[in-house]
């Protein structure tokens, strides 16, 4: 009787089979018979060539909360083949904000013409949404907010929702405003069904909550619905005059993408990155990256070449150098993740971050210790040569201690001086790793062999 | 007027000042003033000395809801400290799952104690839930449903409603049963609200959402929630009999786990990792990981060595064989870590993979020729020597090109052997792409100059 994803994931695959089969009339058939989001998921899913396929065959009237749910990458690629009239047809029924998104990848004056074709209701609410950035709670927010006024009963609350043939989604709460629009407390939908009707909604109303500034950064709204289990939340401007309120679906999205930022940028990766972008998009991106690693490369290489000379009379020591730069670089990467970890959901402050400092330096000593007495043993029986041993064992203990340091103060430094820590750390950090690395180890050789 | 999270840091580092200048009676005062996911974040960015005596300070009736909203790690660190009793206090008032968890975390002898002293209803409700693990379906559930009959009339359900104290938080719909409690539909607050009273549940209820199975894995139930846009959904066993709900707010949390989690993972992490570990937690874990990668070093070291006899004659290979293993990393890196986004948030299937595949690795080719010729060129005019550029830009194609291979399919492997592909696929990735840079480079270079 349940059923689940598996499902889901089967009429995919079904749809691809079809695809792939050219029985499209199936293909239409089945396409336009799943969820939006589900069609959304597929055509990320899929290659550049049956996306545009696919895409054809979306019902008009579902074009829309598809274009929603997309990523702007796919949302703009798709927009770009439509004209004025098909955007406006689009955005009948789509939210405020998944709108705003649309509306603000598109040529100007494509954007004039659809708002131009709005009524005038429609199109102030739109205008006020696209107003804001969309890393802030005015970007997120919505404009389908119920409002009541204080003095009523609940019966009159009742009866004026009556009403109304639909009430927006996500809607757990009512409102409360006063006469010039000001936020002054929250209705739970809950409170409202179990309490007395000739009880008023002042009398009702939840007035502890704080809503939300319309100019907090995203990050900063997901936090608040974390803690808080919000499922909507009010959004004020600085007077307290009500603007809109944020729902939890726009919320997960956010967190989703701000989870998924730190691991794609330590790939030098944007987290909207089309998994399935073709080579002219991916190929140009990703060759950026290397360039920059490429010249930390050549920095790490030209300290090598200081120590020719050494190198030529004990080959070893090219043998066990990338040991020593290499052990630096995982170490620092431990630190650098934890940090920024911490950093992301807001855990590292001032008051504690001499705290993790000092932690993170000790945990470099010690295990710096533990194995550069495994590394000298190993190192000193493989070439038997029990100098070699001290010398990397030293220079082993130095890199760990840099590493945890470096990983430590890195992130603190970076994300004060307004520098992504997921994305600038890591290139950093080895960077130093390496040179650390590479200097100490044939450096402590020179003297012990010169 | 607003305010926002900015308001908590003030508070928290208010409270870490009186913290440190000991003025206890302030502390305990505000602590007890916030909101208690707001105290439990408190104690999550403490070092250990202040966590013990800040949560000592924690009234005993918060302790309950600060707990449920602590880690795993911190959770089991202060309920070592109880004993069933205490545990019993705070067990009254938290949610099933949240209980569940808690107690699942205590020794057996403790868990019966404080089972046997809840009354039968509670006990039966809890040991439904505490049969599941944690991560499907049946361990996020909680039993808090309100569930009426279809025949019902809305004015009967809004009558039954009433008699109601409360309704649970996070209610948006009621659940529609038969008399064996088999799952029927849903009657949304919002359709309740606004119809007419005289309809019937079964005229107004939604039928076409499915309900969850107990055993789907928390994953699949974080992406049903996002692609459903659900605040609530009833969780059913195999015949279809309701046995619980699961709400937004706990898979908020498993969103930001499973996210948290390849970006902890690369680095040899686990998702949970408390950020303030003391040393004595920390550094073991830490060391685990690198005797692992010092194990991979040791493999590529070795294949340096076969090469002695070519680096004592050219010594500004050991220079530049770095370069060639790096830019092989990062590329590798690049691809490893598209594919286990992709993957993780179910992109990447049977049939797509194989176009995955061969984009990552013409991407790696064109990629790997546009720097090869780079180095090329910086390589023979700093050591003034064309062969060693030819040698250099052949290793570094090879080595791009293996790295997309290795990055692409590794993942693909990996998850089909069950194996987390964020844990094992860095160290294997990387292990690969040092042996070929090295293989390749040094291997080309004896060639050239035997």
């Amino acid at each position: 009787m349940p059923q689940n994803l598996a499902k889901q994931q089967e009429t995919l695959d079904r749809l691809t089979l079809a695809l792939d089969s050219g029985a499209m009339v199936d293909v239409r058939r089945m396409l336009n018979g799943i969820p939006p989001a589900d069609i959304a998921h597929l055509l990320e899913s899929s290659p550049p060539r049956f996306r545009n396929i696919l895409w054809k065959m979306v019902d008009v009237e579902l074009e829309g909360e598809v274009l929603g749910e997309l990523s702007d990458e796919l949302q703009a690629h798709f927009l770009s083949r439509m004209d004025a009239s098909e955007v406006a047809t689009i955005a009948e029924g789509l939210e405020d904000d998944d709108l705003a998104d649309i509306l603000q990848q598109l040529p100007d004056r494509v954007t004039r013409e659809v708002l131009n074709s709005m009524d005038h209701q429609d199109r102030a609410r739109l205008e006020q949404v696209m107003h804001y950035p969309d890393d802030i709670a005015g970007g997120l927010m919505n404009t389908d907010t119920i409002t009541i006024r204080a003095r009523l009963t609940l019966d009159v609350v009742l009866r004026y929702l009556r009403r109304h043939d639909e009430i927006p989604e996500m809607t757990d709460n009512l409102i409360v405003v006063n006469r010039t629009d000001q936020f002054i407390g929250l209705l739970p939908l809950r409170t409202l069904l179990v309490s007395d009707p000739s009880a008023t909604v002042r009398e009702m109303m939840v007035t502890d909550v704080d809503p939300i500034a319309v100019n907090t950064p995203d990050d900063e709204v997901a936090r608040l619905f974390e803690r808080n289990d919000w499922v909507s939340a009010p959004v004020v401007d600085d007077s307290g005059r009500l603007l809109g309120r944020i729902t939890i679906d726009d919320v997960v999205d956010v967190i989703r993408e701000d989870a998924d930022h730190s691991f794609m940028s330590m790939a030098g990766l944007d987290e909207e990155e089309d998994t399935f972008a073709p080579v002219s998009k991916a190929a140009p991106r990703r060759a950026v990256w290397l360039g920059i690693n490429l010249f930390t490369a050549f920095i790490a290489a030209s300290t090598i070449n200081m120590f020719q000379g050494t190198i030529e009379k004990v080959v070893a020591l090219a043998v066990l150098m990338p040991i020593v730069a290499s052990m630096g670089g995982i170490a620092g990467t431990q630190t650098l993740t934890v940090l920024i970890r911490g950093i992301a959901i807001g855990q590292v402050g001032k008051n504690n971050q001499a705290w993790l400092l000092t932690r993170e330096v000790t945990i470099g000593l010690i295990n710096g210790v533990i194995w550069a007495v495994v590394v000298a043993i190993a190192a000193s029986l493989w070439f038997d040569d029990w100098d070699i041993g001290i010398i990397i064992a030293a220079a082993m203990v130095i890199n760990l201690v840099t590493a945890a340091f470096t990983g430590a103060a890195l992130p603190l430094v970076l994300s004060r001086l307004n520098i992504d820590p997921a994305l600038a750390g890591g290139v950093i950090l080895t960077t130093v790793t390496d040179v650390v690395g590479f200097v100490s180890f044939l450096g402590l050789a020179t003297l012990f062999y010169a």
